[in-house]
């Protein structure tokens, strides 16, 4: 039986398993977020403020990264619901969590998940409060401190699972490099942004693909499905097996997210309309509508491209543009086409196939951008 | 032979001993560092940046909290130069970089160790490529990944030591406690300076107190020194031995750094003159000053502490005004008296000699702010 033809009591199982896992996620966090929250309350109640935005921001979100890593771990015979795949799924949503704090801060985002992110949060919590000097500068300083606290929780988390996340394990390794790999996919970005412009122009699509790998596509699917298989202790076959299908997922992931930071209805990204088009981004989306777009469609990208102040119309006219360039029409035959190449591994995948059936429908909600 | 009464050759000894451990360090932190460098190649050379800046800024710095862990760790009974003294030191040390890269953006420093901030030099970077967008900007931003890579390199690090530094260990709790702990304290005192002018002044010196203790004393001494210990296996007993010491110690430290931040030289201190009164800093010194000041001198300091735009010819004002309120001579007193108590406890403590006089030595310049 392939992956999509899943006879419902099947999936009903899956569906199962999965609810189990997801609840086991939270309590783990809350587990361990209530000890910080007494130590920190041991410091000072001033300091739970930052716990209270990492446990406001952790609670949201699909958990796509942490399923990832479930299946990966039960694709390579671990055991259902064991406590090392939670506690490896908490610390890869609390990796998460940081990464987004900081990244809202960088970008400008006011809004995440549908709230306002961690750095406008303390913003209003200074605004309110009436206090003195600048709230802008005490909402990025205080959501800096916010997101490093988050990282080292994420770290902790991850290397109390003990042994097989130890040092010398595959395991550990993939979790180095994740950390390593994204924080540099992030300054590509930052730097494409700001030295896209007066870069060489013939470039600018290779570089567009190393940011969307390295931010997005390794992190998102690629790492963390690796890090419950070699958890679980993957063969380095199995590891290269989960990466022809995680790493395509991934590209087709973020190509998605490219599509909807320009044409995504807030009411579904949880963020503005337009957004990727007011921080500048340079994506593959972009990139392809500033290569194939005649001089004045090229000249107006750019022109509003990083333009704090765009307003809907421009938004609107941009959009229109990106999609009479051809733009958008290739990217969505990119995402069909890694998407597709995604499965196709998968389907070769040696797991049994009740983790191959949970990793398509992860797949396909990644794809889709459901999840 | 109390501290302070060393022969001669038994200092060269622990010369000669301590510049082994600052090579070994300077080693260790090339090799790390040399690995990742290949990592982020093969990324990107441009997110060599990145690495770049982490590794300019560990090059400098007196390295105090590497050195206390080392004596913790010969204290308790480790072996001479051994890797993992040398590794929790370098772990420490890309922590305090991290830390600082951080606090220097949210502290708007444009100075560290006596060259331009991380942020001054993503932001320089910017200007001198002639990017597009804001050079400020993109000098915070790429500073904020710096420091989250710093931290996370500084965890790689720790983690790498293998057994002795795994969960559930002392020194694994030591290292978990120490990030939250300075975090914390790190938002205290942004939070004092936003909201200290607004709460209680009956409770301003405590808050100054909590900050201190957390922010700085707990993290620049008594951490690292309680580091070293666990790593050898020190008894329960030595470890709160150590914190006789190191937190007193830490308290003079610190009290010498605020002193330092209003009337230092900038020569010496690497940073600009009366920096914490340009920041809003409320430390013990300041609320001091405020608690003993008339009103005249409460409003003057009140209306320029936090002032940006503060001139030489203020500062030099303030500084009067906080010489003439007894506060300058009141946090001299207490810096006699807290490193009076480090060194009491310094004498009791069930260490071998060598260390004794090792750590005495630390602790001098760590209160004479010579290291």
């Amino acid at each position: 039986m392939s992956a999509g033809e899943t006879d419902e009591p099947a999936l009903r199982l899956i569906d199962s398993e999965q609810d189990a896992f997801r609840r086991a996620l939270a309590t783990d966090l809350d587990g361990f977020l209530q000890a910080k929250r007494e130590l920190l309350t041991s410091i000072s109640t001033d300091s739970l403020e930052l716990l209270n935005a990492i446990a406001r921001l952790t609670q949201g979100g699909k958990k796509l990264r942490a399923l990832l890593n479930y299946w990966g771990w039960r694709g390579a015979g671990g055991i259902p619901g064991a406590d090392e795949a939670v506690r490896a799924g908490t610390a890869l949503e609390l990796f998460q969590a940081a990464a987004l704090i900081h990244d809202d801060i960088i970008d400008r985002s006011d809004t995440r998940r549908g709230s306002p992110s961690v750095h406008r949060q303390f913003l209003l919590l200074h605004q309110e409060s009436g206090w003195k000097l600048n709230s802008e500068r005490f909402g990025n300083a205080a959501a800096i401190l916010a997101g490093d606290m988050c990282l080292s929780f994420s770290e902790e988390l991850f290397t109390s699972i003990g042994e097989r996340a130890a040092f010398g394990g595959d395991a550990r390794s993939i979790f180095n490099r994740m950390r390593t790999e994204v924080m540099a996919g992030q300054y590509l970005d930052l730097l494409e942004e700001a030295a896209g412009p007066v870069r060489p122009a013939d470039q600018a699509a290779e570089r567009a693909w190393n940011i969307l790998r390295y931010k997005s596509a390794k992190y998102s699917t690629e790492h963390p499905l690796a890090l419950g298989g070699a958890l679980a202790g993957a063969s380095d076959g199995l590891l290269q097996g989960y990466s022809s299908f995680s790493l395509p997922l991934g590209e087709a992931f973020q190509l998605r997210d490219d599509v909807l930071g320009v044409f995504g209805d807030p009411a579904r990204t949880g963020k503005p309309a337009g957004d990727d088009l007011r921080e500048g981004k340079r994506t593959v989306l972009i990139v392809s509508a500033l290569e194939s777009g005649n001089s004045s469609q090229r000249a107006e990208i750019t022109q509003s491209l990083g333009d704090d102040a765009i307003d809907d119309r421009t938004i609107g006219r941009l959009r229109t543009i990106i999609e009479d360039t051809g733009a958008l029409a290739y990217v969505e035959e990119l995402i069909a086409q890694y998407g597709g190449a995604a499965f196709t591994a998968l389907e070769k995948l040696p797991v049994d196939e009740v983790s191959r059936t949970a990793l398509a429908g992860l797949g396909r909600a990644a794809v889709a951008r459901t999840v």
